[in-house]
């Protein structure tokens, strides 16, 4: 992996330039009255791809809290974005809002949190994109943003496979990896559940309506992502309206694929979805402290794998259990639960109720 | 429910005529040189279907085993046909080979064991059809067949729900049910797993490819009905082919979709797949014996919801739990455990090694 710092990139490095002409620029208000700085800003890097070789990649980011703050580097799954939690500065709600704020585990007056949109995340690198190569592309971040070394790596879903992929390649630019529901490998149930969701696109972009398609994949994401449990306590049973048989979830599981298809790309879709199946770190590589966390009831990453990483791990490992009918998605509803383990892996004394007091 | 026996019911019901000219009328040799009396029918009945009113059906039944033995009618999921195991007169393989044959749970020379294709499954009422529809179908079928009363009713899956309402709405005419893998109600995310594979048939009709959104709902079904321990087994990770990436499962779910495809009507796949979502039995209606068996690994149909039917049972009930990597596909793979519990259920010594034995 090679830098070729752009005038973007260099715009990125120039100390608190305030640009408002583009979001291909620094995106920051210094003089802000009040919170922790923000700004957002994009570069522009040359990469080697595993499976398509050297590409010039744009890497979108966005950093709250100071500069001189040890660093966080925060990830969520293939739909989140480099929008972590709200600021003064970029007030919309963050993918991990229940998290971020003072006090809370994300706590800008206490870390720098970067984070950055997945390669590939708009659409324009339709080639294979491996999660060794998202660990590679963060470090080229890192360089840019002249930070030497991250705190800890945070990583939910894809981004704890991705963090686990930076410690193995880049353990030196790392004091602590905290995965959170992704560990080394793909399992193979997973990743066959992934594959015909990737189908469903294919087969609404055979009739020229990819957002149909798209919106059924996510739909059947959904299902990988939560529990009988939670369908339980929530739907009612089917009915027959108009001579078909209509059931209790269909009303949500439409309102999530209208949300998704709205704001996604398929061919982004495709190719990070393909990007979880092709995770394959091996364990022995990796030399950080590393909390694993883990959920009972994931349908998707099973408590198993965690063990078996855990188990090679040549280093310290704390793997946490969490009880949840949200299954897969705990990392996103189970607020103390996550804030307490992250309190802990921080060495930070946080709330644990910051889903009712974050923005 | 009443009857309307037509001509073709009319020969069904006459002793022994070997009729080979058409598929519609009693296809039976008994003058064959071996084995247990086979033969194949069809009767046209009117039913009042719950939510399509009164409708002339055709039901499509086998049996195998003299007229004179305790009479067992055999459901299996909305796949399965009348066709349960292999016979001199008819040597193909059926559904459920594995548990029919000589010395085997389901023995012609002890049980005449009947079977029917189910009501929809020729893809000719494309109505939506409760599973209590299914227990009067089958209920009249017996009626025909002079069989005033069953040894039992053993059911599968679908056939386990259907062999509920049979005992809640025609407990009079059986002595006990065995309800495998298929409970009192569907479960919701059960439910919306089915429902977004009809959507897959859906998906694909809108571009006239119905095979193809037919296929992938198959391969869905596939996933819901096995397990994550059976494809960590046999699968080996992704790899990356032409620019794409494909999972180890993916050259077996398209053999499943092929299979499936090729001997399925959409309309067929459609309406039994909103059939079981339209399971609504009250435990409370059941007065004869029933052994419930469900398995540890069901995805589809959990355990839970076995135990919460012998709970609200008010006769006695013996749940049988089975543990298995095939979750849902247990009464089709683990061979031993089935036939030891059938074999107590019908107080039969039966083999337990059919599997290798049978044809």
């Amino acid at each position: 992996m090679s830098l070729a710092h752009t005038s973007t990139a260099a715009q990125t490095l120039s100390p608190a330039p305030a640009c408002h002409a583009s979001d291909a620029c620094v995106d920051a208000d210094p003089a802000s009255p009040a919170g922790p700085p923000a700004l957002r800003g994009e570069v522009t890097v040359a990469l080697d791809l595993r499976h398509a070789g050297r590409r010039e990649v744009t890497l979108r980011y966005e950093s709250l809290g100071a500069a001189g703050l040890p660093t966080l580097f925060v990830c969520g799954g293939i739909s989140a974005d480099r929008h972590v939690s709200a600021s003064t500065r970029f007030p919309a709600s963050g993918w991990w809002q229940s998290q971020g704020g003072q006090g809370c585990a994300l706590d800008p007056a206490r870390h720098r949190i970067v984070s950055f949109d997945w390669l590939g995340a708009d659409g324009r690198l339709d080639v294979p994109l491996d999660p060794a190569d998202q660990a590679d592309a963060i470090a080229a971040l890192l360089d840019v943003l002249a930070v030497p070394r991250l705190e800890a790596f945070i990583g939910c879903s894809y981004g704890a496979m991705v963090g686990l992929q930076f410690a193995a390649l880049h353990g030196d630019r790392l004091a602590r990896l905290v995965a959170i529901s992704g560990f080394h490998r793909a399992h193979p149930y997973a990743s066959a559940w992934r594959a015909l969701q990737r189908r469903a696109v294919a087969l609404g972009a055979l009739q020229c309506d990819e957002t149909h398609g798209l919106g059924l994949a996510r739909q059947f994401a959904i299902l990988s992502y939560r529990t009988p449990d939670e369908f339980d306590a929530r739907f009612e049973p089917a009915r027959v309206i108009d001579g078909r048989v209509r059931v209790g979830a269909e009303d949500y599981l439409d309102h999530c694929a209208a949300r998704f298809v709205g704001r996604s790309s398929p061919t982004a879709y495709l190719r990070l979805s393909e990007s979880i199946d092709l995770q394959a770190v091996d364990p022995r590589r990796i030399h950080v402290p590393v909390t694993v966390v883990a959920v009972e009831q994931d349908r998707l990453v099973p408590l198993a794998d965690a063990q078996a990483l855990v188990d090679q791990l040549p280093v310290a490992a704390d793997l946490r259990v969490i009880d949840s009918p949200y299954g897969h998605d705990a990392f996103l509803k189970e607020v103390a639960d996550i804030a307490a383990i992250l309190g802990s892996a921080l060495s930070s004394p946080v709330q644990t109720d910051c889903k009712e007091t974050a923005a």
